[in-house]
């Protein structure tokens, strides 16, 4: 699940905000690995940013299927710049399968699939 | 990775965070899920906290190997209440080698194991 974009770094990441929350995501964590590992171990790359998007009430059905999804949550949303455009991509939330693959489970992860690649389709 | 401690909710999670720093990782996010779903949509739920834990630099070797690996990290840690007690769960590093699977990528992911293990064992 990943698009690469021509619009610049600092555009794209206020579109993938403006998407996430059109498709029922709320942005509850965010970091910037440029500056976290410039500043913590002097290594210089790039435009980095982590997006955690979480829909509320997808959350909480998962929470209540199997405890421990929280391991992996949020649905993180990479924003970077490469050679070739800003590139974006987005976790396949499939893989809260890999956790518990309960019937339930299934039918919570694929529904956040539909709603992200259709915020990933509308950038 | 999980561990089942009589200790309250609230001790654990300075525990945890004391024992990650003292193996090299840094707190850099943190969801408490209960506040959230609380706020947004009313749903009540026990003590559940999601910290986000980084090495930077076993992060920038990471990220040097396979751009996209940022859709896995941080590496997450669940500090939740239950009735058997409080319940603290790691991230197994290892699923960092589904999005890649060099061998570059299956050493830093077993390197960080080796450190998460540590810290857990040391609650």
């Amino acid at each position: 699940m990943s698009r690469t974009l021509s619009r610049p770094f600092d555009q794209v990441q206020g579109e993938v905000r403006q998407t996430l929350a059109d498709h029922g995501f709320g942005v509850i964590t965010e970091i910037n690995m440029q500056d976290t590992l410039r500043t913590k171990i002097g290594v210089e790359i790039d435009h980095y940013v982590i997006l955690g998007a979480c829909n509320p009430t997808f959350a909480a059905q998962a929470l209540s299927v199997e405890p421990e999804i929280g391991l992996l949550l949020p649905c993180n949303v990479v924003i970077r710049s490469t050679d070739q455009g800003t590139v974006v991509d987005f976790i396949n939330p499939q893989m809260m399968t890999d956790l518990a693959a309960s019937p339930e489970m299934r039918a919570i992860a694929e529904q956040v699939a539909v709603k992200l690649n259709a915020a990933l389709a509308a950038l």
